[in-house]
């Protein structure tokens, strides 16, 4: 059979993370990685496998079967999505949810004869997909979605625009008593504060104003007055030798009742060593399944809600319901 | 929107988690229930809804859209999966593991104008939706299904067939240090013996030689003499007081790595107060989905790995996306 055809554009670190994780899938093969540095001055762990700009992709929409899209939401993917979504099956990870209706029909719009699966990470997506289940099975119930302990980019970048910072780093730490109230059943209702707190590593620079940056920091609306927030004050090389990983994880803990007072607890968690790479595995995932949904002429945007959990695996329905039922 | 109307066959526990279930669910309505036993015997909670012999069904295709098969695998649903799947559409709990593709291809024989879910409950059902999900995601990775601490039907049945026993229920429980060599990612190889044990607690009937009933019960093949089993024999009212509950639960954990060596664990877990009725939950929900791809035309038999995950919510898929992406 051949082997799925895959691109990548933008090389960051989910891209990287794709990379990896389209390497170990015995189904795929990666084609090209598109960027909008130079493509000269990127190399593969593959060298096989050429980089080139992104400009150049829409020469290509008969050498790539799906393109894994691995900008941000906020500044690449408002434009990238469409664009790709008109000429390749895409996948992407966009996690703007405040506006993930309006995104979702403009890459339908574009999507007229390929298949877009949007919001392919683990939240928006593999969480997403057990806040359904969970809902769906235990409908008198409630679910919580858990994060971290693990590094937000964005409160981290946000954090690093305040003026005298070099380098940061914001840890989210979900709170141990919220965990234990929402896994005994009572369905608390948890302010953010109540939920998570914010703990941060902060390099400055030579002779800036800790004091002021503290205070910058904890008061920033949105990203951090909400919450209880820590901030460290580190010198370079801890930061170096400590704060350079990018784990995370997370739980969405479901407690619902049946009959009246039985109490019922899903829960879903993840443990990892490596955020970008294990996004680039799901999205990898994703894009098998929508390779398979354009094959059938299953066009469109889609969701992880609308795609059958076999089109994931590399393995067939026999093999799947005879190893996994 | 007219609701789904839902037809119950076989009134037992499992039946009862259904009845309780489809009075929850906002789009369905309960029709009927089908039983074996004399129909007047039986009551339900909701008196309006009628029961029937199973044998009236066959009568009444035009009223019922779903029919939720809440039989055994063993004595029931050989030949009632087939029966009912060519009149109606099905779901079923059918959890023979080792006969699964057999009873698939006689229920998609028998399916030819219905849609038929068979397998649906948590393990078979969600707990086979999380191995696949985790294994698609994480090739390099391993899957590792505990059960407990629960009832196990089929080994409190073994243990009752034993002369001299009166009543006896059996308690699967699985062990924590196997659980945490899972978690820690190692990939551990382990036996039966090392992931569970079980605990039985047993009423006897007076004068009866408990030592010969604990032996007989530990060296039975299969069921115990694989395993480290500890009997309790306790008083008939110990045991009306402390055992009749149907609690379990258990956890789908995998460990994987991507690049080599990030470790990275999902793990599925559920704690539940009523097995039961938290088996009639989910069966519900994919009598929901079964409805849905019938009206579509999408007939046959079908698994939990078929399903799109927003089949089974009855919230429409703008407010899923809205709400829960």
């Amino acid at each position: 059979m051949d082997k799925i055809r895959i691109g990548i554009a933008g090389y960051g670190n989910v891209g990287r993370g794709v990379e990896e994780a389209v390497f170990s899938a015995p189904d795929m093969e990666l084609k090209a990685v598109f960027t909008r540095r130079d493509p000269d001055s990127l190399q593969l762990a593959d060298s096989s496998v050429p980089f080139y700009s992104v400009d150049d992709a829409e020469k290509m929409t008969n050498e790539i079967d799906v393109m894994i899209l691995c900008g941000g939401s906020a500044t690449d993917l408002v434009d990238q999505g469409p664009y790709f979504a008109s000429m390749f099956n895409i996948v992407d990870s966009y996690d703007n949810h405040s506006q993930i209706t309006e995104y979702l029909s403009s890459i339908d719009a574009a999507a007229e004869k390929t298949t877009a699966v949007i919001s392919s990470g683990w939240d928006p997506g593999l969480f997403s997909v057990m806040r359904l289940l969970s809902g769906a099975v235990l409908p008198d119930g409630s679910s919580y979605t858990f994060w971290g302990r693990g590094v937000s980019q964005g409160h981290s970048d946000a954090i690093r625009r305040i003026a005298g910072v070099k380098k940061a780093v914001q840890y989210t730490v979900p709170l141990d008593d919220a965990i234990k109230m929402v896994r005994s059943g009572i369905r608390p209702l948890l302010t953010a504060r109540q939920k998570h707190r914010r703990e941060c590593y902060v390099v400055v620079d030579p002779g800036a104003d800790k004091a002021a940056i503290e205070e910058e920091i904890k008061s920033m609306p949105h990203y951090f007055s909400d919450y209880d927030t820590t901030v460290n004050f580190i010198e370079d090389e801890d930061f170096v030798e400590n704060h350079r990983k990018m784990p995370h994880g997370g739980m969405v803990i479901h407690s619902g009742f049946t009959s009246g007072n039985e109490k019922q607890i899903m829960e879903f968690s993840l443990k990892l060593d490596s955020n970008p790479e294990f996004t680039g595995s799901i999205m990898t995932a994703y894009a098998r399944a929508a390779f398979r949904m354009a094959r059938e002429g299953n066009y469109g945007a889609k969701t992880v809600f609308d795609i059958p959990p076999k089109y994931l695996s590399e393995r067939d329905r026999p093999d799947l319901i005879k190893a996994l039922l």
